[in-house]
């Protein structure tokens, strides 16, 4: 360890945690405008918070944050989300939630996993329901960041796929890492506007409409009511959800390229195609299939399959049907679809369209050679070549992230959960889509009742999952901290 | 279709089906020894298969069957399993069951996965017992000669690995694939002899030793009584049982180069230490958990585990205990086991220890290279460098084993059974285990009961997995029937 800085590491943290401290004053405001004695909570959160993060940037003034090494670049992206979340979670100690829940809630948040351990959400004061939405949303626009300028870099899980990408596109679009990131913010404030917009004009209230609109664009799925999504039943409410949820999915680069005039941005990125492709076959079939076996119109059906399966795809994990009850089809299928997850450079968690295709791509190469070994198949992905190193990194990726999977239903499982809970939750933990199956971790379930351990289990497979598991992994090899 | 000749894949077809003919006239002979009226199904079978297999060897007499392109080898590969299970199932019709049940029973048999779908298995004829032990028998000696001598030249999965093995071996240890087959077929027999000897000194009796032994050496899981092998408590029995369930699993070149002299063959391969270390540690923990959470001597535990988790991971099937019923912890265990397997050039299915030790290799590159870009890390495995197309393989295969998994739950799942009913007897078929969860398909169940359908779908799955998926895959990939 001796030989890692890590001056500039704390730097970044101190500046972060300060900047969360602020974050906290937000709904410090909206609960003392409103006269509710929780603004209190957040002052004394933001307080600490804000101390903490103040001295870390004292104490390490002579660093220079910008330049880190890559072992540096991998300590400080799990640093940074282990640390934001563990003071994000002290406002929630002022509901009386006791640290292992406040940490839950935190990390589901930031994580824009979207499960909750909180019930009667509909009497909560304004502040902490605000609180949650703010976490997602700011949780959504870290990853989009994080995937789009540091994830390529550290070559993760065949995401430098994505560095010749936007490195090429940095030099023709936007010229820097800082300026990509304030597009991107822009993007991402624009679009959670026009989302807010639309929800309003349905039968959300102004605040049910920002807050659901942060939790769509962020993919996160935290709701203002226990009934989640299923409390607003409008159909424009519901298919504004499908659309924005489908944003978030998208790769935030591309729509920086369609805003700077390519017109058929969208339509040219093989993700988008992937994505839309597959959600309009998997929404058509299930709603054939919903509108034959039960009584439902085929409209209805529709807008239920859309809404539904589009939120456990793109992993924002909101309900507006308990799509539980509807049989073991659909069962097996949402369980699938879990583990599918938007594109890379959104909001989106889970495996990820670009992986299904490359491992698409990767299978159809390997049955041509087995048929004729001496043939040469290239490889090309949106036009062009794939780099030689990156099929291997996403088969990596997706066998680790199965046996990720099958580790922490085992760990669940040792915690006396049933296997359908364990294996779903652990699923939709890692994918960070949200609920899973059955009871208690189902669309209609709360994680309350779950044991701390487990609760801890569930945090660690969050937190895997959304920086994409190698990240984390390679802190936990011996090799990592030697020089 | 055109430019493949098939005259060559017919003549070995019809001598392999000619050969099972002759097969038949053992059962027929040992029910008509006993007075037995069953003996007319199988002479009936054996005259039906004996003609086709005939005449299919008279009508292609002009091939030259050893001359065999690359598309000729696949092609024969499934479609030599398949011709064989279809004739095999003949002797079942007589028992009364229907044609999709006979399929199931004998493809279930044949890919030694051991699920039934006969009740009453006490009180049958010992004729229709024999038959199903010997198709377990010769599908076991079947998968292990096509694993040593085919596979590795079709390089499907990563067994190109084992190519550069089994034909340097052969040039120094035995000269040629027929001298090896031989080799094999001689260590199988002796192996299943000294199995039905030691079962044969315990409780059971002559014929219950020699069926077990079959269906043990096999790894395949049929078994006389209905109750599998709960019938037989004494530990030297369970013991015999762990121990060549084991035998069965382990590489048969490893069995050559041992009785060539090489002492420590069985300790110098990879393979055979990773598998003892999985399951020294498995079952140690296991045992120590069932004595620790219930009421069971530590020795009876560790029977109990060493029997019941070794008899999953070598994908045999036999269960000594219901171990559904051991507690969510040992039910999310077993689900994991399900999809490790033996060793290649074994009777054993699954994914095997080869893989998740590449796949571990694989790993650690990967995350050496994400701290350090430039290293060049070699991977070596058994002492050796890996050829570089093997890792992409060996993943692509894990990727591609788990996707199929999730496909086959979601067929099944579409005819109606529950989540862990189809995803565990999904597991259970491509891997060849045979007993999955739940009252159904687990391991006190009996598969009777599904839909017609949820057997042709299980019977594919079986056919899938024993034949390493890929085998089956590029027959359905248009290319291959082109040039």
């Amino acid at each position: 360890m001796a030989d890692i800085d890590l001056t500039p590491v704390a730097r970044v943290l101190g500046l972060m945690v300060s900047g969360l401290a602020g974050v906290m004053l937000i709904p410090a405001a909206v609960d003392a405008a409103l006269a509710n004695p929780d603004w209190r909570a957040f002052a004394e959160s933001a307080a600490v918070t804000g101390f903490i993060g103040g001295a870390l940037v004292l104490a390490t003034q002579h660093a220079a944050p910008f330049e880190l090494s890559l072992r540096q670049a991998f300590l400080l992206t799990v640093a940074c989300w282990l640390t934001v979340t563990a003071f994000s979670a002290l406002p929630f100690l002022g509901l009386g939630l006791d640290y292992t829940d406040a940490f839950f809630e935190a990390i589901s948040g930031i994580t824009t996993t979207g499960s909750t351990v909180i019930t009667g959400l509909d009497g909560l004061p304004p502040g902490i329901l605000l609180w949650r939405s703010l976490l997602q949303w700011i949780g959504g626009l870290g990853i989009i960041v994080m995937a789009i300028v540091i994830l390529p870099f550290l070559r993760v899980g065949g995401m430098q796929l994505f560095h010749t990408e936007s490195s090429e596109r940095s030099e023709k679009v936007v010229p820097s890492a800082f300026d990509l990131s304030v597009w991107i913010a822009v993007i991402y404030v624009l679009l959670t506007g026009f989302c807010a917009l639309l929800y309003g004009l349905g039968e959300m209230t102004l605040f049910d409409a920002v807050n659901h609109a942060m939790a769509t664009l962020s993919t996160g799925g935290y709701s203002t009511h226990d009934a989640s999504f299923a409390y607003f039943q409008e159909p424009l409410t519901q298919w504004t959800g499908t659309v924005f949820m489908l944003a978030g999915a998208l790769p935030f680069v591309v729509y920086i390229r369609f805003l700077k005039g390519e017109r058929r941005a969208f339509w040219h990125d093989p993700q988008v195609r992937g994505l839309l492709r597959f959600l309009g076959l998997a929404v058509l079939a299930m709603a054939v299939w919903l509108w034959a076996t039960r009584e439902i119109a085929f409209l209805d059906a529709l807008r239920l399959t859309a809404f539904n399966i589009t939120s456990v795809v793109t992993t924002t994990g909101f309900a507006s049907d308990d799509y539980s009850t509807w049989g073991p089809l659909a069962v097996a299928a949402f369980l699938a679809f879990t583990f599918v997850g938007g594109c890379t450079g959104s909001t989106s968690g889970a495996i990820k369209i670009y992986r299904h295709q490359m491992l698409w791509l990767t299978l159809r190469r390997q049955l041509l050679r087995l048929a004729s070994p001496h043939r040469v198949v290239l490889l090309r992905y949106g036009g062009r070549a794939v780099p030689p190193d990156v099929p291997a990194s996403v088969l990596a990726f997706i066998a680790v992230f199965m046996a990720t999977v099958a580790v922490f239903t085992i760990a669940l499982a040792g915690m006396g959960l049933d296997l359908e809970t364990a294996l779903s939750a652990s699923a939709a933990a890692i994918t960070n889509v949200g609920p899973g199956l059955g009871p208690i971790v189902g669309p209609a379930g709360n994680f309350a009742s779950l044991p701390d351990a487990a609760k801890w289990i569930l945090s660690a497979a969050m937190l895997l999952g959304r920086l994409e598991i190698f990240s984390v992994l390679i802190l936990l090899d011996p090799q990592f901290w030697r020089s």
